[in-house]
Parts: C-alpha cells; structure tokens; sequence
C-alpha cells in the first residue's frame, strides 16, 4: 500500500488544518497509510488551538505529484482551491462540507454532508469507524467547529454541530465557551498584519458567471479600527486583482460579538453585488447586517446575482 | 417537511432503477418523505428483476421541477446523464459509485464509494442506519449489483460487491448464481429489439476534450448476431450525431458469457479511440478482449486519450 497525503484548502483555516490531521489519524488507525499536510502555514488562531492542545501544525507542501500518486481532500473540492498539481494525481477521497465543483478522472469516495465543519462530519465516521479521538485531537476539532461556526452562531450551524461541540468539549475536558471565545480573539489581533495578509489570509477564489471573484473574511471584535486601514486595504486589492487577473476582490469584514459584517469591495462588476444583497455600494463600502457565513450568506447570493 | 424525488440516470439500468427504490425506502424509514421516480422505463433485464421480486417500476418523469424543489440522484451525479431540468432544482443529496462531474450552488449530503455498484453502497447505508432490507427489496439490490458486475466478473467487483451478494441473496432467499445467469440473459434479448433501442437503451453522454462523445453498450450471448445488424446500426448510430450534434458514437458489444466486447464506431475523431485501446479500427470495429465495463475500461483509457 502506498502512502496518500490528505490536505485541507490553500489559506488553510482551523477546520482545514485539523480536518486533515483527524482523517489522516482515523485513516491510519483503521488500516492506512496517509500523512496529514498543509497547503499553507496556520494562521493565528489555529496557532491558538494548536498551543492550546499541544500538537504541531503539519508539514506545509506545495505540490503532490513529487510525493504520491493519490491524494485526499479534506474541507475543499474545487480544484482552484487545492494543490497546485491536483489535476495531475488520482483524488481518492474527499471529506467536505462546502458545495460541490468536482471532476475526477475515476471513481472514489466522497462523505459529504451540510454540517457546520468538516470536522464535525469527521466526528461521525469516528463513531460509524468505532476509532476513540484522543483528547488533544478531540480538542483540535471542537476548535474547528467553533472556528468554523463562530461558537455555533453562524447560521451554517446544525443540531449535529451542537451535539458534537459538547462531545468534544467532554473529551478534551474544557469549558467550550470560555475556550473558544479565546480562541476566536486570538484569531482577531489584525493590528499586527499587513493589509495584504489581511485581505488574502482567509481568501478564497470563486468563478461566478464568467468573472473571476476573489473573496477574503477577517474577524474582528472592532470592525472601524480595520476600516481606519481602507485606503491601504483597496491598494492591496487592487495589486491581488492586477497581479492574478481577478475580476473582483470582495473583503468581508465580520464582526464575532455582533455577528454583522462589513463588506469592501475593489474591481467590476459591482451591480450583482449591490443586486444580491439589497443595496447601493457607499465609498466602495455596504454593511452586511446578520451576515457571518461566506459560505452560506456571501457566495450563494452573489452565485446567484452574476 | 416537503417531498422529495430520489431517481437514477436517464436511459436506466436495473442499478438506476433499483438504488431509487432502495434509498427512498431507507430514506422514509427514517423519517423523510420522498418518492423513488425514474428518467425511463426499465429494460428487459430490469423488468424480469421485478417480475420475478414482485415489485412495480417507479413512475417515469419528465421533469423534477413542477413537482418539488429538490432532488435526489442516485447512480449518477454528471448533469448531462440527469433530468433535463436538474440546474433548476437544488441537489439535497447524492449516492453514487462513478467518476464526479458535478457543480452545485449548496452544500449537499454525499456518499460515494468506488464499489461495483449503487445497491452496494446502500447495503453498507441500511446497514449503518440499522433498517431491516424486505426480502423483496433485497432480491431488486442483488439483481443490480449483479447487473453492474455482470455476476461479480466485471473489473469493477470490489470484496465488499461479493460480500453484499451473499449477503442479499440469503435475505431473499435465492441462488445468485443461477438466478443472475437467468436475470442477464432475459437483458440480451436483442432480436426483437430495433437498432436504435440497441444504440441508445443504455446510452449516456460524456464530454472529452471539448467533443461529445455518446456511448451504448448492449450484453449478449451472442456478438456475431449484434453484428449482423452493422450497417442498420451504423444508420441509426449517424442518424442520433446529426439529429443530436454528438461528434462521436460509440457502441459496446459485450459477450457475458466470454467477458469480451466488440467496439463499432461512427463519427470522428476515431485517432484518441484507437489510441486508447491499443488498436487500428477495421470496418468500424474494434475487438476490446476482457473488456466488459464502460465505466472502468472504456471511458477512463477514452478520457486520457481525447
């Protein structure tokens, strides 16, 4: 048996990062041979999570095809969102939660399921599998899911999610709302950041009607000590859109204590912007009230408007 | 909660027909309310299935639309083998065993597994929901997985495939091997059957290197018998390119009993055909010895080739 290598999306987020580390540990105790990477270094607060539980962030790759034959994706599908070479090794496996924009060559095995992370599909097929989690990964996927759904606020949010929040949370033996609020704060200190890591950190590409649209989300718990940067923030922008030919940059910019966001936006088209979410771009600025999810309040909108 | 439709691929096989009802009977055990519907009439193969297990086909539709929101698909997942209307209802669920071909606005439940056949996988999902499969029932998922593995010797027989026939052959109460042999000869009944019933009764599409490319496949005892009918055939097969702007058609002739198949081809490109099987065509035809499986034999060598 040869050794597959399973990865989250590029710009890696906490679920991408430990969604990978609990596959490639489910996969191995059940019989394979798989190793957990990255397609990119973890931001703040995955470094967080990863501290908090003790673990090591995995071994950052560029390319597949150099290492293996097959891969397994884990919290993506699209090919643009994936490792470089992705066309040209045998996906195998994939463990997502996000809509679907997938070709494969051959058959495989997808688990796919509209819960609120990756890792909480994953805390299932431990159970289906009979596989104990250790408490420190137990940990790494209650961060996840906390990561992914704001501490079970975003609207992404299912039963399951709520159930398996509190499953972890007894296994890794912590209070989830008092950790994960520290969590997502740690995530928060944008003061540190460049514009660019700012717009890009989290940044996700989108084909929409034709037009290239790059979408990136900051968290904050102070949405005007970000737009104090606006001016610098749509230089940066504009450079992403010059240098990669995107057609779009949108920037989300959300508010974790109140769940609203504020979105800034560089590039053409702008009226399906203004046409999926009700309103008229003000000095190239629209407020998002009650929009925390990309995934489900940003991208299913605008797919629908271009 | 609103009723959903759960149906296989357009021009069905037994394992379309069947995964229907299968899954929408798992489904409304536990809790949801679907109905399994089909694109087609069920073939010869598929009605004595259903004969001989005392069931009644699905309702045929047209269109999914009028009718509900959203859709399940089963055994299939590319858009072109799917209803006409399927970018105009949302995908809630998928359960299939082929290549992906798929792009959706939503998240959506998935579970794919490279196993021989859709019944398979159900099988294992019965399993795991702990939902008893009814005797009849269980003859309809042993009559499809021994259709799609043409009796477990297609390449595509996978461990769990002849644990799954064992298994469904004690819940129904048959011998597999003498009532598959029965149920694939009543399928290869081609004398009464037109040319164009031969070309498209199992037809689907795909798309290779920008053409599209059509491929039938019949099963036979006897191959000399289908190609009698050549220059009928070839008639129909160029009569479907121009009436449907398809650049090639494909035909699979396949003896069950030797586990062979003859290749007839009109239209063009034929170089990427004969460069994918190794082979110059001769009168159209090509001999395609041990191939028996469009899905692993046929259209993944055509895919690299176009």
């Amino acid at each position: 048996m040869t050794k597959k290598l399973v990865f989250g999306h590029a710009n890696p987020d906490t679920d991408a990062i430990v969604a990978a580390m609990a596959y490639s540990y489910l996969l191995n105790q059940t019989g394979q041979e798989t190793e957990a990477v990255a397609l990119g270094t973890p931001n703040e607060e995955t470094q967080f999570a990863l501290r908090h539980f003790d673990a090591t962030a995995p071994r950052v790759i560029t390319a597949a095809k150099p290492e293996v034959n097959s891969v397994i994706l884990v919290d993506h599908n699209e090919a643009q969102q994936s490792v470089s070479d992705v066309a040209e090794v045998e996906i195998s496996a994939i463990v997502d939660h996000h809509k679907f924009n997938l070709t494969t060559a051959t058959p495989l095995n997808i688990r796919a399921e509209a819960l609120g992370a990756t890792s909480s599909i994953l805390l299932k097929m431990f159970n289906e599998n009979k596989v104990e989690i250790p408490a420190n990964l137990a940990g790494l996927m209650l961060s996840a899911i906390i990561s992914d759904t704001l501490l079970l606020k975003s609207p992404t949010t299912t039963e399951f999610d709520k159930i398996a929040v509190q499953t972890l949370a007894e296994i890794a033996d912590v209070d989830y709302e008092t950790y994960g609020l520290e969590m997502l704060k740690a995530g928060t200190n944008l003061a540190t950041k460049s514009e660019l890591d700012l717009i890009e950190g989290d940044a996700k590409s989108f084909e929409m009607g034709g037009k290239q649209v790059r979408i990136g989300q900051v968290n904050t718990v102070d949405i005007d000590e970000v737009f104090e940067r606006q001016v610098a923030l749509e230089e940066a922008m504009q450079a992403e859109i010059n240098q990669n030919g995107y057609d779009l940059f949108l920037f989300v910019v959300t508010n974790i204590l109140t769940s609203d966001s504020e979105l800034l936006v560089v590039g053409a088209p702008v009226a399906p912007i203004e046409k999926a979410f009700g309103g008229k771009l003000d000095n190239d600025r629209l407020a998002l009230p009650g929009v925390v999810s990309r995934k489900k309040q940003v991208v299913p909108p605008l797919t629908a408007a271009f």
